[in-house]
């Protein structure tokens, strides 16, 4: 079986091609997906990408996590998924994606080659039942009450992009960068599982470093600390814009790469790029 | 570029065959091998192999960490290479392979395929200059004195299979493996950096389960705990010989699968299996 290695801001996906055929059958597809994506024993990855044909749309986005589950959406993982159709199966700008969490346009900057993407990456919402956090109001730039011995309690600002994240200003806290990645093992797993988010949260330290730039550190819910959140820089940029200290365009600087956010009336768009590693045939049986 | 991606016990390999010709320049070998063993945003691996003619020998095994160090022999690298070799390069058995600690043979098990491969490890060292320990004698089931809150003194044995190992059984200090893979970190990292180790070691936490089988947990000097270590099965199945605990075979459960240990006069003879996970094709400049 042929595949793909791709990778975008550090995330790392197996990309299968199965526009014109299924490789791994349905019903098998959860199993192969946590033992391919083991590493050192398979090819490991983050998760894998499987590329279908639409009925609807161009062509359909599918993506699993490395433990077997189905995500609706993943800004990195769309990137790589796009760079891969423009590149191999279908010239064609933008693209019209099918994804669980509905249409995805995909539009593609570069001649050939699809050196940028950008995505529209959905609606923010600030309301609470979407998030969902259990606090009568929104949250923004609201106090939370910490037990670790570091830090008793910060602003922060919850949102949903699909996904929940809680942003967190450094400037804001009187926190600095060296600080919140020594202890940010002990802060972040805190903050992911406080009683205020019964989903728990993806947690980001943000800061602020003129109106369009912003530098971000991630601890991501369910994984820990990662080099790069799609969504999360997403969320960041808005609250950012939200709070008054950027514009509505915004280079975010993550651990993994760099990725720019436009926010528009109809919602937030993320442009960055992707990058085809390797392609591989699989030699042991899945 | 062209690559397979090899394991054996989970540590994982990226083959390079330069037999015919090199692909890769001597002198830009390490900081390729620093870029593609690294994870997520390359192929990621444990280690690079590189197949080579030899003057002396069928075959040229050289083998880098994946911090780009060349290292002198590896139990289980040399596994993936032999399997390799005989599969895809040279079907002569055994093989007489140049490695850095001289001459290796490699035997071969299976008809087409390298079912398992038989690989002499060299004859260990119970010497304190050879280990080496800061030690007057042979450290042979001495008491070994600790800072650690869990345990304030361990029995153990030091020597070298080419590597500097410590061997702790588990029934002379009355431990039992979940007590030690819960502290680990803590006892691992205390033994490795004692200072009776000048250069380090690596640290083996072994249970005899009767006379021809042992369980091995390993902390690995300068990576931590390691699912397997091919020298350090090789070590302590050497030390539970000396001490009358077990025979001439044993069979080694390790977290990563099993090894077949041989002790016969003229050294140490390791069996096991390795597996072909993958063929690639580069897709990044390195």
């Amino acid at each position: 079986m042929e595949f793909t290695k791709m990778q975008a801001l550090g995330n790392d996906y197996i990309v299968i091609d199965e526009f014109n055929e299924e490789k791994i059958e349905e019903s098998k597809k959860k199993n192969f997906v946590k033992k391919i994506c083991l590493r050192k024993f398979y090819v490991g990855a983050d998760g894998v990408i499987f590329i279908q044909k639409s009925d609807k749309y161009d062509v359909k986005f599918r993506i699993f996590n490395a433990d077997g589950s189905e995500a609706e959406m993943c800004g990195n993982g769309i990137r790589c998924f796009a760079k891969y159709v423009y590149e191999r199966i279908l010239k064609k700008n933008p693209l019209y994606v099918e994804t669980k969490a509905g249409l995805r346009i995909c539009e593609i900057f570069g001649d050939n080659k699809a050196d940028k993407i950008k995505v529209y990456m959905g609606k923010p919402s600030f309301k609470p039942e979407d998030i969902p956090i259990s606090y009568n109001m929104e949250f923004i730039n609201k106090t939370l009450k910490l037990k670790n011995p570091y830090i008793k309690e910060i602003k922060a600002t919850a949102i949903s992009v699909g996904n929940p994240h809680l942003i967190v200003f450094l400037e804001d806290n009187n926190l600095d960068e060296e600080f919140i990645r020594k202890h940010l093992n002990i802060i972040g797993e805190e903050i992911e599982h406080h009683n205020l988010f019964p989903e728990r949260i993806n947690v980001h330290f943000v800061k602020t470093i003129n109106n369009n730039e912003i530098k971000i550190i991630t601890w991501e819910r369910g994984v820990g600390y990662t080099m790069a959140c799609g969504t999360g820089a997403t969320a960041s940029a808005v609250v950012a814009n939200k709070l008054g200290k950027t514009g509505k365009k915004v280079v975010a600087h993550l651990d993994g790469g760099k990725l720019e956010i436009e926010i528009k009336d109809d919602g937030v768009y993320i442009i960055g790029d992707a990058e085809m590693i390797f392609d591989g045939k699989l030699l042991v049986d899945i």
